[in-house]
């Protein structure tokens, strides 16, 4: 999609005075050229009355697929304004897979009641999928996979496989008449096979497969790694539950890559880009109110040296410059301990060596700016003794900050507390006080 | 690789008492149970000089594909301690791709020298990609991919196909006697056709295709959403220069949130866990004097009110809450729009209702906070009046970072700079310098 077609498109049903014939041929035709996930970003880039506007235009075998591809937050949005009768009649028919993604979006009777209507090998799928914690694989895996009994003939695959292929299907699976794991026989192989044998002979019992209690994320990076277009996902009882395929693994990815930006700031991924005013504010609030306790806790230190300050003014116009410097180089070493624990590749085999470096890492950059810094107080406020304060507590605050680094992260994973959402905010809370105390207390000692 | 597994091999080399001949079967073993993706994340994760220790025990087979799995600034530490005569030896014989993937790691001499070496194919394969800048993907395609003249009989493609079949080759790709692309076979089309029709009567000539100038990380989040394994890239004249399938896609597209992630604190995404203390000291003091130029630019609006700092402690001591929730609430707007601006849904059409979003979200999570702070600032100083000046002040800075998160990505985006590198930057100097002059400001005005 070009960037400027999404632009006009959003400009022609923003646009209050063109005439709403107008946007339905706009909309109508955007709807043929575009796949339901550039629909979905589409609705989520409209402030919520023009996102309706435009939902209400859409032809309404296209509604479902794209509500499946929006973010919850934004889905929501449309669903809310939705009666029961609407609901009823948008989500009958559905299959299991398209339940289970709206599943938390959609209110409890209406999923209830749709499940009533829905065939029993849906239902089956449905109540399987619900076995399985939503952050396992069990629960996403692709239903829909291609599977034929072991004792079926070539022949009778050939023409199953002849009609229409799945997406990502470079091999089909095999199961028993128990619907346990066979194995899977590559498409290649089937070329040129002799038609009357059974597809079993073909098998590779070898074949990599997930566990369906597998993380979804590590479930994703195993598919990526194998080589395959897909992996089985079986029970632990050996029962081919589904597929989990790199289109699937692909998306898993970015979502990952989302959730941890907005886990940065405090937010969810799926946070809506016009969720209403009241719903932002609610979501953003927790984390100003996390981040003001900790901010009262590093004014709390400050006020232990109020006396101090008085007599030498020039402390709190610096003191920022100290908190910040540790702030930043220890978020340096932070971010990059989270990108070795998320490879796996810190461990207590290697942290005596990495805080080793890291600690290295601190005194030399400390030393670096506590001269530069010093030298710049120095000339400004005119004081010598003053630069070699703030020199010291440089030092004292970047090598802190290196250490805290490479601990906060450790500590939290071993607490199982993921460190890309909290790990930051404890950092800069340690960087303040250290720096602020630092900074404060060596101006006591060498000042008055 | 199970997380213990990786341990215990980390403390295997690591353990300098323990005998080498251990050390040796260890990792022997290791390169059996594990690829060379696995194999590269274990030296990374290993100080420099026992990662030279167990690359030396690595087989002469898998050494390259290691290399070319490793990040450029682990795999640099390895190949300096090479001389010549054993880069050449290492590398003679390799493929165009490998010499592409390691080409920014090896002396530019060593290049030639094993380019010379090279068959006519490997070089005119070599020289096709350098036509391409390294950002494009016409520069990073594989070529290996499935081709046959469109001309081949069925039969003979069956012969080809079920020998060895290429990962992700869900398709196979035709060209002219120029090597013009010509179309797509899918495999399943292949069962059961006639053996002595010509392979390009069932060539879907419709089946999506990539330019050879498409970004890289464009040119993934296209095969993903295409559903095809993987998609065929051509030159402008229609030549067909290789493939981009869905393996490289997801490592594209974890190596662009890993580079996401370590920009937002001034850092590569090559930075090396174990790089020399110097060379990291160096890559992050870049970042460390960035900040220190904002840092003293804050200091100095600070410096206009040492007067008032004088007269009233308390403005000092509390002057880092007001540009804190700033800079907190100032970079939830910002990671939301720069979300946004990447999955193309931000533009001059929604901006407006953007701004007039994030501006009522900054209202109400202003005058919640401010009545918060505002009233144990009241009590704790016993002050009403400080109670009411931080009060003004917290709602003045929440709302100008609201707007500055809005401004600020969209801004960078004009200007072509990665609003994840420098947007965090750029807004915290706004939020400070913003907070610390309505804050001390107001209560030159109110408190003297």
């Amino acid at each position: 999609m070009q960037d400027n077609e999404f632009h006009n498109i959003v400009s022609e049903i923003m646009d209050q005075s063109s005439a709403p014939e107008n946007q339905k041929v706009v909309v109508a035709q955007f709807e043929l050229d575009n796949s339901p996930t550039e629909l979905a970003l589409l609705l989520e880039s409209l402030p919520l009355v023009s996102r309706l506007e435009a939902w209400e235009q859409f032809s309404d075998s296209i509604k479902v697929p794209v509500l499946v591809e929006m973010r919850s937050d934004a889905s929501q949005t449309i669903i809310q304004t939705l009666n029961d009768a609407q609901l009823i009649a948008l989500f009958t028919g559905i299959g299991a897979d398209t339940l289970l993604e709206l599943q938390d979006v959609l209110p409890d009777h209406i999923v209830e009641d749709v499940l009533v209507r829905m065939d029993e090998e849906q239902k089956l799928h449905f109540s399987t999928a619900q076995q399985f914690d939503d952050k396992e694989v069990g629960h996403w895996c692709d239903r829909q996979a291609l599977v034929v009994p072991g004792k079926t003939k070539i022949k009778v695959v050939i023409r199953l496989l002849r009609r229409k292929l799945p997406t990502y299907a470079n091999a089909i699976f095999l199961v028993d008449t128990q619907g346990l794991w066979e194995g899977a026989v590559r498409l290649n192989n089937l070329l040129d096979a002799d038609p009357l044998l059974l597809i079993s002979e073909l098998a590779e019992n070898d074949f990599p497969a997930l566990n369906a209690k597998d993380d979804i994320y590590a479930a994703a990076d195993r598919v990526a790694q194998s080589g395959e277009s897909a992996l089985p996902v079986l029970g632990d009882d050996g029962l081919l539950i589904g597929r989990l395929d790199m289109g699937t693994a692909y998306k898993l990815q970015s979502e990952r890559a989302e959730s941890q930006l907005m886990a940065s700031v405090g937010l969810d991924e799926s946070e809506d880009l016009f969720s209403t005013v009241t719903k932002s504010s609610k979501n953003r609030a927790i984390w100003l109110g996390v981040n003001l306790l900790t901010a009262f806790l590093a004014s709390a230190f400050i006020g232990f040296f109020e006396a101090t300050i008085q007599q030498v003014v020039a402390l709190a116009v610096l003191m920022p410059i100290v908190a910040s410097m540790g702030g930043i180089a220890g978020s340096q070493t932070l971010t990059l301990i989270i990108r070795g624990l998320a490879l796996g590749q810190v461990s207590s085999a290697n942290l005596k060596a990495l805080l080793t470096k890291e600690f290295k890492v601190g005194v030399l950059n400390g030393i670096l700016w506590a001269i530069v810094i010093g030298a710049i107080t120095g000339f400004w406020f005119d004081s010598m003794m003053l630069g070699l304060v703030i020199s010291m507590a440089i030092v004292t605050n970047i090598i802190s900050a290196a250490v805290a680094g490479v601990f906060i992260p450790v500590i939290l994973v071993r607490l199982k507390i993921d460190p890309a959402l909290s790990g930051s905010v404890i950092l800069t809370t340690v960087t303040d006080i250290v720096g602020f105390v630092a900074f404060l207390g060596l101006g006591t000692l060498f000042l008055l």
